[in-house]
């Protein structure tokens, strides 16, 4: 019998569909990755092909726009928001606008074309998420943005339109809806529970277990109670803290073994799917600190149902949560032949 | 510049790419339709392979399950929910589950197989909108029921599974969370405003002209101002009425031009895209009738982008509606090929 399942924060029902779920094997593998591409603006040496860099972290001596970088930020050659705009707001009739005013900034996050965070060196992954964060807190500083949307699109049915490992950066002058149910509903939780919704969960799925993919001292893995889509899976520190910004140093390392290890168990399980994370994030400047906790949240793109599910608001989900963490925590990774890669 | 614009129901916020706007021919075609399958268990002659039909407009004399049906309505073969259910709620800590209660039915709209909403006759769409109300109204009679979703997918990438014209419905035990979104918008829009915010769109979407596809006496169809995607449409009844059940015999006519002139138009402009459309409704046994009202919306699935949208709540959308309208206005439909067929 199916059954229907409520998220707790926004109050979102899916259906889990618990007889005939779909396995692994159902879906269709994603395109192998490549170690070259002649065309690819984000490779070492074609730094003249993209924007000037923002900021990069690069070999002493080395020059900005020129090889000798291990992480480089520069902005979108498309920008879907600029930073030349103003956030001035006109009313016509019903109907409001405002100034197409933000950032939208490319993070690569190596070098080297055809890694994948489930292969690149762990350093080489705490590099990339440091630079979020500096990147994070970077554009704090500029009070005109309110949020800051950092998300990766990895292959193509996940939007991305160059495979070269990277993820962007959005700062928005407003806040994404999205975002405003989720601080409501974990607000309504705080004045219902006196608790955060996030730190209770995290109790709830480390002491039942059966929804876990990986765990480590400062971090837990695990698809969702009410997860929307097959394999959809969170990242959560154990540390209570809304903003991302406020990621500790001493948390960065573990930050990335459990990145390595869900993203990494996702790709041998399901033969490198795409997929989209997004980290979930307080807006800038407010007052959330009590009741809000940051997250990163993995999307699979496995199924083509999106477009009826976004337009109804009605998710109807082939695997079962326990089912999508068993696999992930059964399967063998890193995969023997790629263990020497994997390790530091 | 790019502009962002807010919904004026839900608040959501949307960025409209003004500059570097996509055109009509940026999108690749959909899937040419085929006149005939061997294989579909929706052709006329193939009725035992479907489950037994639960309604059908049928010639005078002609059995159920055999030949002889302009319109027919069964069981969908793998139902999301089941009618055997029931909906009983199970808590386990900050988990909420309930009886995966429901029933999915499909409407097959016309016996021949290579038909589109822009093909087929006036008449054959007429009697299959007439079919959606029944179906609507008879599933309003179980209490158990508090929502009907009726939808369309049309081609693979909207998730279709077969190609013969058809639709489905599922009826629910709770209401989903896009349909709670927008009649709190509504119900909010009429405490501050005092009149209904889909009449208030209407008369200044009929007065200013730029977004407006097609108009009949009964109907308006438009891109919406803070359309998500490129080339969403929305059709919206002049008659101000909560519920679709409340479609009047005297508008179905009206309803099937709208319908076959707006999904026409997207057929002809982007050669045959895949679309889902939904029909927004009251939730059953509710006193929104007020401040809520029925309408359609179209949602073309033209880019791949949803999976990240979806996760963050933040839309792009490379079209400005403006533009959208205006292709749609400017395209000759129905073709000169096509004009006897759509000729009642």
């Amino acid at each position: 019998m199916p059954e229907l399942r409520k998220d707790p924060i926004t109050r979102r029902w899916v259906i889990i569909a618990t007889e005939r779920a779909a396995r692994p094997t159902d879906f269709p593998p994603g395109e192998p990755l490549q170690n070259h591409s002649a065309g690819c603006p984000f490779c070492e040496g074609q730094e003249g092909r993209t924007p000037p860099e923002i900021a990069a972290v690069r070999r002493p001596g080395s020059a900005p726009n020129s090889p000798g970088w291990e992480v480089r930020v520069v902005a979108n050659k498309f920008p879907a928001l600029r930073i030349e705009g103003t956030a001035q707001v006109a009313v016509d009739g019903l109907f409001e606008t405002m100034g197409g005013l933000g950032a939208h900034e490319v993070i690569i996050e190596t070098p080297q074309h055809g890694l994948h965070p489930a292969t690149m060196l762990p350093a080489q992954l705490r590099t990339a998420l440091w630079m979020y964060r500096e990147r994070y807190r970077d554009l704090d500083r500029d009070d005109r943005f309110k949020y800051l949307l950092l998300f990766r699109n990895h292959g193509r049915p996940a939007g991305a339109s160059l495979s070269h490992p990277h993820s962007q950066l959005i700062a928005l002058p407003i806040v994404p809806k999205r975002a405003t149910e989720e601080l409501e509903g974990a607000q309504a939780y705080f004045a219902r529970e006196g608790c955060c919704v996030y730190c209770d969960i995290l109790k709830q799925e480390a002491e039942e277990r059966f929804r876990v993919v990986w765990e480590n001292d400062e971090f837990l893995s695990f698809a969702p109670f009410a997860a929307w889509c097959p394999f959809e899976c969170w990242v959560v520190p154990k540390r209570h803290e809304a903003s991302f910004g406020g990621l500790g140093d001493d948390q960065i390392a573990a930050l990335a073994d459990i990145m390595h290890q869900t993203l990494g168990r996702l790709y041998q399980c399901l033969n490198n799917p795409p997929y989209n994370y997004i980290i979930h994030t307080a807006p800038y400047d407010t007052k959330v600190g009590h009741f809000y906790h940051w997250h990163i949240e993995i999307i699979p793109r496995l199924s083509q149902v999106a477009g009826f599910e976004w337009g109804s608001g009605f998710y109807i989900n082939t695997v079962p949560p326990e089912d999508a963490a068993r696999y992930l925590r059964e399967v063998v990774f890193p995969a023997p032949a790629t263990q020497t890669a994997s390790t530091d």
